[in-house]
């Protein structure tokens, strides 16, 4: 449930071409063929779930690092150690897409057999949604939880410069006739991409979403690009310790335990100067090892049945949403009539697909 | 880091002294030795970190479900079935604390053989600070995180009324000299004792904290506490979703997963209507399953070194802290001090001490 939609005007795209044309791209720049179908997969998962931030608009950026022998395309990651609840992976600086699906895949199979399983994975690079991989947990009827750090853009509670990411939590399991909950969220109050779009719009920010320079509220989101993102909650009387506080959790279980780079140490994609050694998490928890599943699933069913249906306050723009209810929609009307990007990202796609001689599809 | 203190002033006791009294006070209940020392242990940690509204505060409100027959004093949890990795507990209406001590422990257990596990227990009752059960994992060496549901005091973004409980998330780990890193939060954007606490200062709410019973911003605490708490964000615009997605999420793996009651079907701590049969979540993961865990702690140390040290905004009330400072701070002068509690507090153990005939200690 964002505060914000993705582009609601701009090219159309069938979903199955552009996956198709991104696989190519991807192959193109040295990738091999599964790889590059893992990535495309999962960039398309966020464009059809209308994350755009997180979809194929970073494809520019990731060929860049390919380009500049920062990000290895052939790389494939490799099981390092660990016990059977808790593995380490070296991603070998290769495609985070498809490290974090070999890692996701390798716990589920651990959780179907001791109940519960973690996979970390250091020496990676950015995955796109952190979403998808909880929701290829969920998908096989058990609890995942994905977490992932990012490149600093976040200031902790009364610090003045970014010191951690929008370090995102998702979390997603089977909900019955609600199809999957997906919770999937950056640990700051709003993404920077949200700062951008005010930017297009002309907009001023409310206090808690940014900071200027100078450390002061950021009203305008020419201040707040200058400055840095705040925490869930914003400033620290609403709380925005909290956020900071998740922030550094998911520091913990990501950069901290894999022995990847963190915090204010991560280069981080928008950067050439050196690799991004991002860590990763991944867990899967099997309803199973304690339970008849129906009944887990009948259980939370019950639950976002009393949820949505809860008496609304004044002015509400619609009933009570569970998590992840309007990407769901969103993917499944664009997986029928096409998916809209914007033209500043469609531009960037043409680009890419002339300087690589892979023609991109006529749009719908 | 809590936005207000817990009491500055009020009667003064030393800790030793209030442990013994509670422990005796909960025998005298009904309650066995051992389960009685934990149930005094960990209230007293509670109010040597100055969260008073967790710690013996709470001992009237027990010795009520203990009196009306709604909690029973005796019970010892029983583990009913699971793998490896994840185990659940049938905390068999006793001490929310006795049960959740013995389900962290079997947890650090089997987290030593394999790497990480996890222990739910349904059926149980409120346990005082999350953050104890992490912190007992952490001693150890490993990284805890404990869940907990509670009853519905959270109303879900868009929502009049109050559906999900304020579903604290513990985590705790080693930090070298830093000590231990502990967040322990709410999922609201702060707890109910602190819109009491407003309403004993005469002061106004801002916007994000609550709503009113018809929906809108409370501004008074009146008005708040005829309402519903806002979850960590506040509202819609300022990232209220995130926190409802949380409190979600810790129903998910407390309620949902242990098949304890869930969600608008608590009955809660205040009410002797029922039982609470409240659901936990406790998980402990070994550094050392895929790494040295020294280097585990020398990097949490490194990265709390540089967000402690960050550049300040304006006006701030002092350099960066990390989780669970403030609150081992105060730990440590009241241990040596005496514990601060305050007059209401003060007279309702006062109260209790006599109808049972356990005197209370003098004062310091």
């Amino acid at each position: 449930m964002p505060v914000y939609q993705d582009p609601v005007d701009g090219a159309v795209v069938q979903a199955e071409k552009l996956r198709a044309w991104t696989e190519a791209l991807v192959r193109r720049v040295g990738t091999p063929p599964d790889i590059a179908a893992d990535v495309a997969e999962i960039l398309l998962a966020s464009d059809l779930r209308g994350i755009a931030s997180h979809g194929t608009a970073r494809l520019p950026q990731y060929v860049k690092l390919v380009e500049a022998g920062v990000m290895d395309p052939t790389a494939r990651p490799v099981k390092e150690k660990g016990k059977p609840a808790l593995a380490r992976f070296d991603g070998n600086n290769g495609w985070g897409h498809h490290a974090a699906r070999v890692a996701t895949e390798d716990a589920i199979g651990r959780a179907k057999e001791i109940g519960a399983a973690i996979s970390v994975v250091r020496n990676t690079n950015h995955y796109g949604i952190a979403g998808w991989y909880a929701m290829r947990v969920a998908r096989e009827g058990l609890i995942g939880v994905c977490l992932t750090n990012t490149s600093p853009l976040v200031a902790p509670t009364r610090a003045r410069v970014s010191m951690l990411g929008t370090n995102p939590i998702a979390v997603a399991a089977p909900a019955g006739r609600f199809g999957m909950l997906v919770l999937d969220m950056a640990t700051s109050t709003i993404p920077r991409g949200r700062i951008e779009v005010a930017a297009r719009r002309g907009e001023t920010l409310p206090v808690g979403w940014a900071i200027g320079p100078d450390g002061s509220a950021a009203t305008t989101p020419e201040v707040a690009l200058a400055g840095a993102l705040q925490p869930l909650g914003g400033q620290e009387e609403t709380g925005g310790y909290k956020g900071y506080g998740l922030a550094l959790i998911v520091e913990l279980l990501t950069g901290i335990l894999s022995d990847a780079a963190f915090g204010p140490n991560i280069v981080g994609l928008f950067s050439t100067e050196g690799k991004s050694d991002l860590g990763q998490f991944f867990m899967a928890i099997d309803p199973a090892a304690i339970g008849d599943p129906e009944g887990f699933e009948a259980r939370l069913e019950k639950l976002l049945g009393q949820l949505t249906s809860a008496p609304l306050i004044p002015g509400a723009p619609g009933r009570v949403l569970h998590p992840g209810e309007p990407e769901a929609e969103r993917a499944e009307k664009q997986a029928r009539e096409g998916i809209i990007i914007d033209r500043e990202h469609h531009e960037s796609l043409l680009e890419l697909a002339q300087k690589h001689g892979v023609p991109f599809p006529d749009l719908r």
